[in-house]
C-alpha cells in the first residue's frame, strides 16, 4: 500500500474543499451573517493547513493502482465530510457531531436526507454550504480534482472508476485528465441553464443557484420546510426537465456536442431511461388522477416524483405517502433502479437494470437449453462476461447491505417501511423514503447508532459499494 | 418438444393423486364424513379416469430433455394443483375456484398461506387432504413417481432437478430410481418418528397425523384456528426439533446412514444452517424477553418462531407481528434464507446463501487486486463457476420477482409491509408474513387477481423459479 500517494492526495482534496467554501463564505459577506462569515474563515483555514501539511511533501513513489485508488476514494469522501460538517458544527446549528457529519454526507453523496427539523432557520450562508455540497459531490471531487491537477505519474483511471457511478466507465478522451475536464464542462453548462431558466421564472438569484445545485448533483436538499411545495408550477417543471437531463449519462451529451448522432443514438440506456420514467408518470398519474383537482395536476406531481425518485434527486411537491399503495411501489421500484451510470444520479442504475434483467432472461433460456450459448447485449454490443459476473455481485451486495442495514436501524424500534425505505433512501442516495422517514418527515427520529449506519450507507451507495467495502477488509490492510 | 412424454407422465401424475386421496377417503369413513366421502370418491374417480386416459398410450419416443422437463414439472404442479382443489369446492367450504386453487398451491408448495377465515369449521377429512398435500409436496409427487415408475428410457435427472429444491441435485445412488426412493425412505422414517412422540405426548392420532404432514413438508397448515399456540409445551418442542430436522440436507442423513461420518461433517451448509438459527434464536430472545413470564417462555417461542419461519414452515405458537421491530426483521431475513438445499424447506436455500455471500467477499478482493484469481469454495471443495453464476441469476429473479408481485397486488392498496411480506412468504413457502398477513390473519384479504399472482408466487418459490419461467418463455415453445 503506497500510504504517502494517499496522504497526498487526501492534502489535495481538502484544499479543494477549503477552496469550496469559498463560495458559503461570499455568501456570508453577502447577506452580511458576520458569525457565519467568521466561522466559515476559520473552517476554511483548518481544511487549508490541514491541506497543505499532507500535500507538501509530493511523493517519488506516484505508483497507484486499485487498491490504493479505492482506499484514496473512500477516505476523501469521508474525510472531506468530517471537514465539511464543521461549519454546521461550530456555528451551532446541529448540535451532535454524528448528525452534522450525517448531513454533510447526506450532501455530497447527493442524498438530500436531513435531519434538521426547521431548515429556514440556517443563516443563508449555511444553507448556500448545504446545497453546495451536492453540486460538489454529484460529479465528484477526486474527479474535479483529476481535472485540474496532475496527481500522479500515470493516468489515474482507477480514481476515477473508483468514484464514477456506473458498471464501466467511458474514457470520453484517451487521457483522464481531458476526460474529466469534459464532464465538468458539460456539469456547469447545465447548472448555469437551469439558474437561468429559473431567474427567468422570476425566482431570487439565492434560491436559482441552490435548487439548481440540488438539481445538477440531484441531491435534494431545499431551502424551504415544505421543499419544493411553495414554488410556481413553471419552476416545478423547469426543476422536473432539468431532474431528468442530469440523470442521463453524461457521455450522451459529450456525443451529442462531437455531432456522434448515430453513436449516441445507438446508446440503450438513455432510451430505457426515458421510457421508465414515461411508463411510471402515466401509471402514477392514473392513480392518483381522483386525489388531485386537475388531470393537469396530477401529471405535473406524477411527472416531478417520478423523475425526482429516478434521478435519485429527491425533491418533493407533493406527500407522496399519502398516495395509493400501487404508486408508492412503483415509487420504490424507482428507488432500485436509479439514474443512467456517468450521470450524477445514484440507485443501482439504468444500464445495471438492462443487463441484470437480460441475464435473467438469459438464464431462463440457458434452463432450457443448456447447450446453448447466449450472450447479453447492449449498444448493440456483446457484454464481456466479467461485467455481467461484476453487475450480479454488485446487485447481490446490494440487496445483503441493505437488509443488513435494515435490521441494524430496527433496533431503534419502528415500523419495517419506514427503516426499508430509509435504508433503500441512503443507499440509492435520494434523501425521503416512506413512513416516518417520508416526504413531510426527515431522519432526525433515529439513534446516533442509525445515524451512523445510514450515513455508511450513503457513502456506501454514492461510492458503488466496493471503495468502501475495500476499506473495511481486511485483505486490502494484510501485508 | 416431446408432448407425448409430457400427457404421459401428467397422467401418471393424476394417477397418483388419486391413490393419494385414499387416504382422506378412509378418514372420512372413520369419522362418518358421508358427504365428503362421497365427494373424495368423485374427485379419485375424476382424477383416475383422466390419468389412465392420458398415461393409457406409452410413447414410443421415451427421451425427456431439460426443457420437457421442466415443462412436465410445472405442468404437473399445476394440474396436480387444480384436480387437488376439486374436494373444497364440490364440498362448497370454499366456494371461489381462485381461492380454492390458492389453498391447494399452498398446501402443495408446502406454503401453509390460507384464505380460510375458519379452519375449524372443515370436515376432518378435508383438514386431512389439506394437511397431506404438504407431504406430498414436500419431497415432491415427480420425485415419488420416479421411486415408483420407470418413465422414460434415459434417467430421468432433469426431472428430478427440475422439482428439487437447491442449485445442485446430489445424486445419492447411481440410479434417480434409487435415489428418489432412499430420499422417501428418510422422509417417512422421520415422519413417523414425529407421529410417534406426538402420540406419546397425548395427541390425539388424527391430530399427530396432521401436524406431522406439515412438518415433515415444512408446510404449515393447521387444524386449528389458534395454530400451534393451545399445544402443550412438550408438542410444541417435539415440532420444534422435527421442523429443525426436516430442514435439513437429506443427502446429510444418507451420509449417516451409510456411516460415511466424516463426508457428512465436511458439509458446511447444515453447520451454517443450524448456527444461524442458534443465533438468531438467542437474538430475538434478548429482544422478546420482557414481553414474556419467565425467560423459559421467551426461549421457547424464540426458538419456535425461528425454526418454523427459517424451515419455512411457518407453524405459529405466538402473534409475532407484535414483537419488536428487530425480532420481526431478524424473521424478515430468515424468510429469504430458508432451509438447506436437499431437504423440504423453500426459500434461497442455505447453500446458495453461502456461495452469494462468498462471491460478494470474492467481488471485494477483486475490486482490490483486480489480477488476483480466486475460487469459492464449499464442501472442501472448489464451486464451479457455472453454479455461481446460477446462483447469482438465481437470486436476482428471486428479487425481480418479489417486487413485481408488490407491484401487482399492491392494486388492492394494503400497506407496503403486508404485500411485500404477503409476496416473501409466498415465494419462500413459509405461511404467515407480517401486519394484514401476519400470524392471526391469513390470505383471505386479497382480490381474486393478488390471490392468483401470489398463488404463481407459490409455485415459481417451490420450483425454484426457472421451471415456472420456462413455461411462460416464448422460446420454450418456439419451432
Amino acid at each position: 500500500m503506497n500510504y504517502k500517494i494517499i496522504t497526498y492526495t487526501l492534502g489535495w482534496v481538502l484544499k479543494i474543499e477549503a477552496l469550496c467554501m469559498l463560495l458559503p463564505l461570499i455568501c456570508a459577506a453577502c447577506f452580511d451573517e458576520g458569525q457565519c462569515f467568521y466561522i466559515l474563515l476559520a473552517c476554511i483555514g483548518i481544511c487549508f493547513a490541514i491541506g497543505v501539511l499532507l500535500s507538501y511533501k509530493v511523493p517519488a513513489n506516484k505508483s497507484m493502482y486499485a487498491k490504493e485508488g479505492f482506499v484514496t476514494v473512500a477516505l476523501s469522501w469521508i474525510v472531506m465530510s468530517i471537514f465539511g460538517a464543521l461549519p454546521f458544527v461550530f456555528s451551532g446549528y446541529i448540535k451532535n457531531f454524528a448528525d452534522a457529519v450525517f448531513e454533510t454526507v447526506s450532501g455530497f453523496t447527493t442524498t438530500g436526507a436531513s435531519i434538521l427539523n426547521d431548515v429556514e432557520a440556517l443563516p443563508k450562508s449555511l444553507l448556500f454550504w448545504r446545497s453546495f455540497t451536492h453540486w460538489i459531490g454529484g460529479m465528484g471531487v477526486i474527479v474535479f480534482l483529476m481535472a485540474i491537477v496532475q496527481l500522479s505519474g500515470s493516468d489515474n483511471f482507477f480514481l476515477m472508476k473508483a468514484e464514477s457511478p456506473g458498471p464501466n466507465v467511458s474514457k470520453l478522451a484517451p487521457k483522464v485528465k481531458s476526460t474529466a475536464k469534459i464532464l465538468y464542462l458539460i456539469y456547469i453548462f447545465f447548472t448555469f441553464a437551469e439558474i437561468i431558466f429559473l431567474v427567468a421564472g422570476k425566482l431570487d438569484l439565492f434560491s436559482a443557484l441552490t435548487l439548481s445545485f440540488g438539481t445538477a448533483g440531484t441531491g435534494g436538499f431545499s431551502i424551504l420546510n415544505s421543499g419544493i411545495a411553495n414554488y410556481t408550477s413553471y419552476q416545478q417543471i423547469v426543476i422536473t426537465v432539468f431532474m431528468i437531463i442530469f440523470g442521463v449519462d453524461f457521455s450522451f451529451y459529450y456525443l451529442l456536442i462531437m455531432r456522434k448522432y448515430k453513436d449516441a443514438l445507438k446508446m440503450d440506456e438513455p432510451k430505457v431511461y426515458i421510457s421508465i420514467i414515461a411508463v411510471s408518470i402515466v401509471l402514477i398519474t392514473v392513480n392518483i388522477a381522483p386525489m388531485f383537482s386537475s388531470i393537469g395536476e396530477a401529471i405535473k406531481h406524477s411527472a416531478f416524483q417520478v423523475s425526482s425518485i429516478i434521478t435519485t434527486t429527491g425533491y418533493t411537491t407533493t406527500d407522496f405517502d399519502k398516495w395509493p399503495s400501487f404508486s408508492k411501489t412503483i415509487i420504490i421500484i424507482l428507488m432500485f433502479c436509479g439514474a443512467c451510470a456517468g450521470s450524477t444520479g445514484g440507485g443501482i442504475k439504468v444500464s445495471r437494470v438492462i443487463i441484470l434483467l437480460k441475464s435473467i432472461v438469459k438464464g431462463i433460456k440457458i434452463a432450457a437449453h443448456p447447450r446453448a450459448t447466449l450472450k447479453i447485449k447492449m449498444n448493440g454490443r456483446f457484454v464481456e462476461h466479467e461485467t455481467v459476473r461484476a453487475i450480479n455481485v454488485f446487485f447481490a451486495s446490494y440487496i445483503v447491505i441493505i437488509f443488513l442495514s435494515v435490521l441494524l436501524i430496527s433496533i431503534d424500534n419502528f415500523d419495517f417501511t419506514t427503516n426499508f425505505t430509509a435504508v433503500l433512501s441512503a443507499i440509492s442516495n435520494i434523501g425521503p423514503g416512506l413512513g416516518k422517514v417520508g416526504p413531510v418527515c426527515n431522519f432526525s427520529i433515529y439513534s446516533p447508532f442509525s445515524t451512523v449506519v445510514l450515513t455508511i450507507d450513503m457513502l456506501i451507495g454514492r461510492l458503488e459499494i466496493f471503495p468502501i467495502l475495500v476499506l473495511f477488509s481486511t485483505s486490502t490492510w494484510k501485508k
